[in-house]
């Protein structure tokens, strides 16, 4: 409760008014016994951020005024996340996201530079020794999906190219689901390819296409309490390096995409909304013969300098 | 970080004021994003809850400038808390506890009424069920631990006795276990009576002794870095019910005790800090002989009224 609050409260009932500020002034005296506790960390960083964890967890549960089988809730809450993590599922990531404390903690870290390219969420769906193709080729390796013909250039801020600059990309089939998910040893949809000599790059994937976060959990379970959507927009993830610039970790999202801005973990950044360009069945810019829809689309990247 | 920081940040350094300004702005437009994110909430008071958390979560992690690392250090600090959790062991609620939000849930909900007795944490040890005893009988049940014999009243806020009231007692042993902590069936050092029709009653305990919560998990690896001691003040657990009357949950805690305010839970209040009497070998006043030391303590209870 601010001072104000307290105040107004008073006034409603002037004969709390003193009792009122009594037990602000215990609150306030607890917070401070519970700071002073950490005096003697010898970790200088982790006494700054646990004492910041303390101030804000009771600014909070005093602001609402948490009841007691609130609390008990909330304990369960935390309970039920810890023990539905497992080897291929974590779900206090997936807490992070849907709270925009994943996006914070990206933005804070990686701030924009100039005309540097956005970063975006890294998502939980990444896989080290992703298999490699060469320019032009395919990295669905079979997954479902509308066919797409990824073209684009990677620079520096100075609009210097960047060549051999190494891409891994990597998305969601048609039916929402990554290649890990499966839980046999598919490896698809998912490569890592290196731009030319003039840092241009080349390849066929799948229009990207909406899908849930995993939502049979206590984090689903509170989005639908809340009315919020499980959807992520429509995207393709990025991952460029090359040596003297900042790692850039991103998604492309679609013009027009159906969840667009609603995306459940806040990783829409307007620059980062590319037009993605359907055509029907015919030939493609690489001589391909496509049996029915495909797209294509272009992503310029800019790597901010090294730090 | 406040704007008295980023000014001073940006004062430090002109030439990044305006990049500065622009990072805050974005910060500050995700924060927006996610809060707006629960307008939809059909449950007002979860939508409110949530949106506290996330305005504090997002601030704490923004003054501090969490680092991706650290924020990595976090998710499996939290996943390890809730794995950690088992039917007898709940990780989440220790963290809770030497984070001082349970008191201060406790406070909140059970707020101080005239001259009546305060509330202190609940602990993780109560059973249901526990045996009762008669007047003068003893709760240890074979427990290891120096006799004390408790005697007190029972009374409203008005000095009105409180007849029949039902006192429910536990503790641990001098060994610093509760019975439930050995994994057998043993039933000790808990018990319930019922005070007499003037609202008095006494009973044989055991003089509280000082001891750890548990501290082989991640709760007490994290007091271990920030130099912090696991050991909780020496106490005997009460929980007095009386119908019309609020539910008192409480502790006594023991003068001079070594471990006292460095509660690690914070559960200490000066109004709950009672002399136990040290004695040496000899009868007691019910005339009991005890063979060795023995202490006496009293603890006159005043009840709130119902709400």
């Amino acid at each position: 409760m601010t001072i104000e609050q307290e105040r107004a409260n008073a006034e409603l009932n002037p004969s709390t008014e003193q009792a009122a500020r009594e037990q602000a002034a215990r609150e306030q005296a607890l917070v401070d016994t519970v700071l002073g506790s950490f005096g003697e960390s010898p970790n200088a960083r982790l006494k700054e951020v646990m004492k910041a964890v303390v101030r804000h967890v009771h600014a909070a549960a005093r602001e609402v005024r948490l009841t007691e089988a609130e609390w008990n809730t909330m304990i369960a809450f935390l309970t039920e996340t810890g023990q539905t993590c497992t080897d291929t599922r974590q779900e206090f990531i997936l807490l992070s996201d849907v709270l925009g404390l994943s996006m914070q903690v990206i933005g804070m870290n990686n701030p924009s530079v100039a005309n540097a390219t956005e970063a975006t969420v890294f998502g939980p769906f990444f896989v080290e020794g992703s298999p490699r193709i060469e320019l032009g080729q395919d990295m669905s390796f079979g997954a479902k999906g509308e066919p797409c013909w990824v073209t684009g250039s990677v620079r520096d801020v100075h609009g210097k190219p960047v060549p051999r600059a190494r891409i891994e990309v990597w998305e969601a089939d048609e039916d929402g689901q990554y290649d890990v998910q499966y839980g046999d040893d598919r490896v698809a949809a998912r490569a890592h390819l290196f731009a030319d000599d003039s840092g241009e790059f080349r390849f066929w994937g799948m229009t990207p296409t909406p899908y849930p976060i995993p939502h049979d959990g206590p984090v689903g379970r509170m989005l639908s309490a809340v009315g919020r959507s499980p959807m992520r927009a429509s995207h393709l993830h990025f991952m460029v390096t090359a040596p003297g610039l900042r790692r850039l970790v991103t998604h492309i999202f679609v013009d027009g995409d159906e969840i667009g801005w609603k995306d459940a973990v806040f990783g829409v950044k307007e620059s980062l909304i590319k037009a993605f360009e359907r055509h029907p069945s015919g030939p493609t810019p690489d001589g391909r013969v496509v049996n029915g829809s495909w797209s294509d689309v272009t992503f310029d990247i800019v790597l901010a300098p090294g730090t």
